[in-house]
């Protein structure tokens, strides 16, 4: 299969590369696309050394499938006319996420939504690594509420959020000189900055608003009360959710753990007695959402549950979601192949 | 006032003393008590050079005022003896807070609980900073449910938890080696660890439960359906709380952001437009608790409410609550030394 990465030299778009690598996915040929910047520099991959492309539409024709890792406006310009030409789009982007038409698919939860579709949109980082946990217990007990506080790393603004985490803890600790920032809106190392996007009319951020809007598209519940409070912490790639649920249906920790454990994409760590509950430091470069912390929240009554999790925001939160949709698609793009 | 610091050379011992001077207490002398192992060496204060002496009841006698920065284990062996002889306690653990003869104070709350008790204790840090903001909403909007989840600082483990987070920091990012871990559970630099204090056998920890026991205790509302999330991460003296409300009667964010600016021990920190909202970098050495992002949550109809808080581990958390409550014995005090 004759596999575009656009977007190749971000954080997503190289670990978009290395996943492909991971999972064997049926490269025939790999291309890699990125701003102008950056083309013509040659890079290593699990499929030999590749150049890079300045990306044009044109450039992009012959493809079975592109992988998009850039912004939202380059999604709306682009991602429909590549899905138009029979290529298999998988979208990064916010972008498209709530069209009608555009499938957002966590294939743990919704992988029929794919169907034939030829554009498929990658969900949010923490919606993903929240809706893994989320559907089986929505499917076992019923969602009411949903109230989620989250633990974001700076992956979440790219390779240069972590460059800037890294360079800033830096200066501060060594140089003895107050940490500066271009990448967020405020210096990261050793602070807590409760803004991630831009500000909504109803006081929450875009970020806290695709949680509650693409959750309930993924989950088929349109009505489900959820809300968010997305924090950015001084964290290199995991991001960690605390997570407070009511359920329809009377609910246990005990079952909830069972449920959990033998949930697709998540790995039950809840073992307080021996120190272990999710962590950024053991969910980083792991495929599998950590749970634990899982416990009864006597808020709700016999409804309520507490748990946390831990998703590396560049797996489950971006590149490994993507390359999952995209062998969701797999039989659709061979079947073009060969008709074609 | 003869004022006795016991655990002088901790980090809330130190805020203490701080404290005293930045208030203008009526200190006429001031005794600091540590191990034996500080003992003779002589340490610089707002009211002149103190020489460190080790603790014993007997070196207390003639103290009006006690404020205790130590464990729990001291305080039950001390406290309670300490005020049977007409000295004036501020405990500073957790081990009298519960006790059903012991005011537990935040004065914004309850100044009026201290009466003509002679042994108080000074809440769990992150309740002090939670209930400054919620009695007042709770006073104007009632209170049905409370959902927290934290963000708490490396001071909450002491002064040797802010040098190991510093020491680790430096290690992981120039010595390119792992961070190591004495006084965390995990290695806290770039982590997340959500477990403080010890796990209980509901699966809550006890600085969870803390903040459900004592906030209750405080705010004198004993059925409170309150829940806590409580998580290190890496941060050095300030607490953020990601906060959700149902009340019994509606609630708007306009409401709230006017009740909370009007509330004593709060300032309103809450201008999204202008990237202001609270944040340990602009909390830390603050006396006021920082509230903000402050919004209608329609996870509970007209009746919820979001806000975030930073304040100060150190100060309201821990050293100027004691000193507030210890403001509130001046009058007790003043009256025992004019009757002895």
């Amino acid at each position: 299969m004759r596999v575009g990465v656009i977007g190749a030299t971000g954080a997503v778009g190289k670990e978009l590369v290395a996943v492909l690598g991971k999972r064997s996915f049926p490269v025939t040929e790999l291309r890699l696309f990125a701003s102008t910047r950056s083309a013509g520099t040659r890079t290593h991959t699990p499929f030999g050394e590749v150049a890079i492309e300045a990306f044009t539409p044109e450039a992009a024709r012959g493809l079975d499938l592109a992988l998009l890792a850039v912004s939202g406006d380059f999604a709306k310009a682009h991602a429909r006319a590549l899905a138009e030409q029979g290529i298999a789009v998988v979208d990064n982007s916010s972008a498209l996420r709530l069209e009608a038409d555009v499938p957002l698919v966590v294939p743990e939860v919704n992988a029929g939504a794919i169907g034939a579709h030829r554009l498929i949109a990658n969900p949010n980082c923490t919606t993903a690594i929240l809706v893994v946990a989320l559907e089986p217990l929505r499917k076992a007990f019923g969602l009411k509420r949903v109230i989620v506080s989250t633990y974001q790393a700076a992956s979440g603004a790219g390779a240069e959020g972590m460059a800037e985490l890294e360079r800033e803890t830096r200066r501060a600790l060594l140089e003895g000189q107050s940490a500066g920032h271009e990448v967020f809106a405020h210096p990261l190392p050793f602070n807590v900055i409760p803004h991630i996007d831009s500000f909504q009319p109803n006081g929450y951020t875009r970020e806290e608003m695709k949680v509650v809007w693409e959750s309930r598209k993924i989950m088929g519940q349109p009505d489900l009360l959820i809300s968010c409070t997305a924090v950015r912490i001084p964290t290199f790639r995991v991001h960690g959710e605390a997570v407070t649920i009511e359920t329809e249906r009377p609910i246990t920790a005990e079952a909830a753990r069972e449920i959990l454990a033998a949930a697709p994409g998540v790995v039950v760590v809840d073992e307080p007695g021996a120190n272990r509950y999710p962590m950024p430091l053991t969910a980083t470069g792991r495929d599998d959402v950590e749970a634990g912390r899982i416990r009864a929240n006597p808020v709700f009554g016999d409804h309520g549950l507490d748990f946390f999790l831990c998703g590396d925001q560049l797996l489950k939160g971006a590149a490994l979601n993507a390359v999952q949709i995209a062998e969701g698609m797999r039989a659709g793009i061979e079947e073009r192949r060969r008709a074609g």
